[in-house]
């Protein structure tokens, strides 16, 4: 339970209205109810502001006018929300400790306020730093770092080797360090090449459920600091990701690419691999992308949907297009023929 | 062992041929044997009828002369092979009981029969209705519900506060309830969005290995009755999957997207945020939905394979396509003058 | 420690220098320190040749005289690179015996010299061949069968009656023998076809973090010796991939589909179910097959991306090309008409 008046300081907005409205969660401006706070940044929802029940929303400066109710003016309405959102809905943590069906190498080094939970085996020589918290059936193999205050959900897996930052969050079933697809054909058969790198993670990064990270074959491969990744992501031995780097959903990122800062790709896009990606490039969800780009901008190869039957003439259209581009090419020469013939 | 008219019974068909016939399997026409039972459901299958060597056949209408073999004659043949399976190879779960080595919560309430597998733990407060099984390192979080006779195989991950319908069967490496993908960006740092919303799964659904469904944001995911979802899709925060709707494996869908009730959608697919689609939809495998969808029907923008070279000389013509039209525009316009000179 | 000869014959090398070159480990050509062996394989690389610090490098016939460091010249250098990586990292394995906190059903068979981590679980009837790694948490079903010298690491899952070759490679969070995605519409809801059939997997087989195979509807699914997959792989039911095919993440192959022998498949590719890919079939990443091949060679749908505008322009256009071929051939009708005129 807030007073409006301690979240407006809190979060270092301008109050307008009654500050000792009391708050207790938030809610779209549709679905609130007086005990919430909702909050307008899609300019689409704008309708809502007007009729919304909320006992306050937050706003930017151009909607401060826009209702009755209390408000909080900020500059960027959307991170205002996340901020009061993570006031309103403090994280939960479990209690410190050690479950007694953890298995826990007499080598790995664990503070006493870290929790691991109940099934989870930490290997040799592993260091888990301040305020970790290892959720059930969590896998660590030996030589880890995990930074301080990181939380690895149940089910998560590090491979021998591999580090991971402070404040990261990975989430259930996610997999850091699995060799990464190196082969060699002897004529007859594939021979394993060795993964030898390792993954190393910086700090705050986020990574969603069953998203697959390869250990680097020579070298490391590496997702620096406030990356965050979406689920079921793959990414290959020795790509880099730079920082506050954003990728949805579905992408795979084949080895040895690199990803410069701040970019943002979206669910299902491929990259090739050997390739370099420049600081705040953007790729359109569902585009490949086959070559290094140098010029930050939006990148795209994605087809939307059409009624099959149209799509299927679209698509017999685009088979006999290099047939009627010959045609085009003959047409052109023969109508400058015939305007040639008709100028002499 | 069956008696082949007691089969009939069971799943309502027509019998033709000797009711004593003992069936103990069930397999396709090449290759059954006379204890089997096989089915003709698939036109491209008819020419193997005459030869199979089954001990009986389901078949429609149309096929009932189709061979001198005992048959069970149905409107939908598939359907019945499906009934008649479920019987012939009936579901094996294990015995009801807790393992030992599970960890369960004192708060938590589990059924004498049901069956908790090794190493797999509940939390507080949860509660599996009557005949739920959960396999071998299984972790469900707090505040959980699970309906009656559901089975959640080895490995399924739930987090806290969701819940999962009656007779559902999820696939293990299933995540339910992980964060969603949600974050404002300050200026210099993403700032995660407390993801509070819960996932809610109907009746009878099924989820397919390391699939994985997010929790909402502020309002919950919700997965209505008799949805099917097959291995490794993605499902975002806020969606709602209407009932009897399946998805093939491999598709996306983002955050706050609305899939109407009985659509098919292919394997591969991508459909973005915050879009509705309408009931009886389908979407063929491979395709991306960029927009809403208000007309039930086929949509499609998969591209199929060709030969490297010829693709390559497509999608050459089809990146000079927009300088081609301006030169078709032109002769055009060159015709038409050429025309009208020749009238005048 | 190897010595440099000691090396060259241990991969049948023709080795040019100091035979006495001490080796502890491999770099590329620009980070080796003189402790390192190096190659060359990947022409790119070749200007890093005459400058390398490495104490000794691979390099084919052609490079034997570009660099005065101690080689081993050999026909296929990044073969051999993967076989001397081999002998300079052997694989690590965990010591042999059974983790007290595992779970084995007193029916199951595991030789002394198996290793069985901690939280994993063998159920009934289930052998283990000499040498098998189980890691931690791994859960294998009944009547399961592990070939001699196969490593399952961390969090995989095999379902009941599945069987793994021998020195075989099965990355975390891997499910093998999960129900394949069959049913059939009653005309009011979705009957479960029983997924009767088994998971066959052969020797040599390396199979990626969270890939998942199907168990087989009526016959098997089936993975011949030398396979390597990559991650978040999704194989259907009753598929069959031939001997040695590599194919790379993220890629979906539906039921029934028969993939050749040595093919190279790229990542993000989609096969549709029903179909036969021949032997040394070659598909580009990110495209579509949705017929069966009979003609080897490279297959490829993908399209790279462009910048935003520009593809939206490209796009435009595809979107009217039924229409332009249209005017095309109306134009040309016209030109036929007027060339004949002018003829007349």
């Amino acid at each position: 339970m807030w007073l409006l008046a301690d979240l407006a300081k809190a979060i270092d907005a301008e109050m307008i209205g009654n500050g000792n409205t009391t708050i207790s969660g938030i809610a779209t401006l549709e679905r609130a109810e007086p005990h919430h706070l909702s909050f307008l940044s899609n300019p689409r929802y704008r309708p809502q502001l007007g009729n919304t029940k909320a006992g306050a929303v937050i706003v930017g400066d151009a909607d401060r006018d826009g209702t009755q109710v209390p408000r909080l003016v900020v500059r960027n309405a959307y991170a205002s929300y996340a901020k009061a959102a993570q006031l309103l809905y403090p994280e939960k943590r479990p209690q410190p400790g050690v479950h007694p069906s953890a298995v826990i190498d007499p080598t790995a080094h664990i503070p006493a306020n870290c929790s691991v939970g109940p099934h989870t085996s930490v290997a040799a020589d592993t260091r888990l730093h301040e305020g970790v918290v290892l959720g059930a059936g969590v896998r660590i193999g030996s030589g880890v770092e995990v930074g301080a205050g990181s939380f690895l959900h149940d089910g998560v897996t590090i491979y021998d080797a591999c580090s991971v930052g402070q404040r990261c969050i990975l989430h259930s079933g996610v997999v850091i360090g699995a060799d990464g697809f190196g082969m060699a054909w002897s004529g007859s058969s594939w021979i394993k090449i060795p993964q030898i790198g390792r993954v190393l993670i910086g700090n705050d990064v986020e990574i969603g459920a069953n998203t697959t990270i390869d250990r680097g074959a020579l070298d490391d491969t590496i997702i620096e600091d406030g990356v965050k990744l979406d689920n079921l992501i793959q990414i290959g031995h020795n790509v880099r990701i730079g920082a506050h780097t954003v990728i949805a959903g579905c992408t795979g990122i084949s080895g040895s690419t690199h990803v410069g800062k701040g970019c943002r790709i979206g669910g299902g896009v491929g990259i090739v691999g050997h390739v370099e990606i420049c600081d705040g490039t953007t790729i359109s969800g569902f585009s490949l992308i086959t070559k290094s780009i140098s010029v930050p901008g939006v990148y795209t190869s994605s087809i939307p949907s059409q009624p099959h039957r149209t799509w299927m003439n679209t698509l017999a259209s685009l088979r006999s297009l290099p047939e009627l581009t010959k045609t085009i090419h003959a047409l052109k020469r023969q109508q400058n023929d015939t305007t040639e013939d008709g100028q002499s």
